[in-house]
């Protein structure tokens, strides 16, 4: 359970929420449209680089310019990755993404659970650890299930993915690596949004190899 | 004259630069289409402020929202852009930022150089310094001209204008002020360029109040 008490949004609310979670462990369900007035799990982190012009991607999903930007990072430095990863209950990712991550031919994140978030049923191949799934639960409805089961931040990636995070105001953190090339189109880490999202600047660290990586909260 | 030596491609072409920058000096014109094959004057700088995902304004030219991201700056702090107004010897931006400087109500550059780069005349009213004018050189016909008549530095400004001189490989250094404030929409700094172009961090400096300016040049 997100202890955040920020996310309360009033006493009386944050008992109702509290009890509701009581009985959604208990029934093994959960009444969205009731705990959406009162709590927001904002568990979603991202952790993404991106070109100078804010692209995580070429048009077809070509990440070779990122490839080609990690050749001049030392031996050993991942940039806070690992530890990120250490610090993620889950990752969320689009279809997309999980069929790139697929491609790698190498299954990358071990055990760790891992929902691939899609409309469409996505087919996990046999060979792949059991706690990775397919799932077609709104960000909402996601974020909401995985905070039940214990999950304090979960690791969003992908385009699209991300964007819908950010849309339902369900980012709780958000480190963008920016790499110095500027790739002209491609797909871009933001979308629309119906109102500003101001930010609280955290930490910048400025690499030797010209990365510049600033992490931001909501 | 430019005397960045990396700028000239070779002895023979450095040479023959010197010549076209004498005859050029001394006619008044200058042979472009021979002089681009040996020399590209770029002296240009970019020096903006953007949101998180990388606008410069609204869809609708408004920085309402710079505005107000400025109120949290301590009086005083102008994150170096007097120095760099100081290191400049002129200004270049398109019609569209002239004329919201004019809904300013004062002039805010003083007496240096100032060009409004429009395909279209534009009048420039008579109460501004005599150091304004209008032109529709290209930016390669722009900036040679200017470095031909001196100057080592100029300051490109607004998006279009920007990213007609990013696109023509014109731009030598690009100071990016990043405003912790996602837009969601509005007018881009970046635009289409041909080919990837990579980037040499020079300077990145975390402001406490949230602002993450970084130098690069090309």
């Amino acid at each position: 359970m997100n202890d955040d008490p920020q996310a309360i949004c009033t006493t009386a609310g944050g008992f109702l929420y509290f009890c509701l979670v009581l009985v959604g462990n208990i029934t093994g369900r959960f009444t969205l449209s009731i705990t959406r007035g009162n709590k927001v799990n904002r568990i979603a982190s991202v952790y993404i680089a991106t070109s100078l012009d804010g692209f995580i991607a070429r048009e077809n999903g070509d990440i070779d310019w990122l490839n080609d930007a990690n050749k001049v990072v030392p031996k050993g430095e991942d940039c806070g990755f690992l530890a990120f990863m250490d610090s993620v209950d889950a990752l969320v990712m689009g279809r997309k993404t999980f069929e790139q991550v697929l491609s790698f031919g190498q299954w990358p994140y071990g055990d760790k659970p891992v929902i691939v978030l899609s409309s469409n049923k996505v087919k996990i191949p046999d060979n792949l650890p059991q706690t990775v799934s397919w799932s077609s639960e709104s960000p909402h409805e996601l974020s909401d299930r995985l905070a039940m089961e214990g999950a304090k931040r979960i690791y969003i990636d992908g385009g699209i993915t991300i964007q819908r995070f950010l849309s339902d105001g369900l980012v709780k953190d958000l480190t963008i690596t920016v790499i110095p090339v500027i790739l002209g189109r491609g797909i871009s880490l933001f979308g629309d949004v119906d109102n500003d999202i101001s930010l609280k600047h955290i930490a910048t660290t400025a690499y030797d190899f010209g990365f510049i990586q600033s992490t931001y909260e909501f």
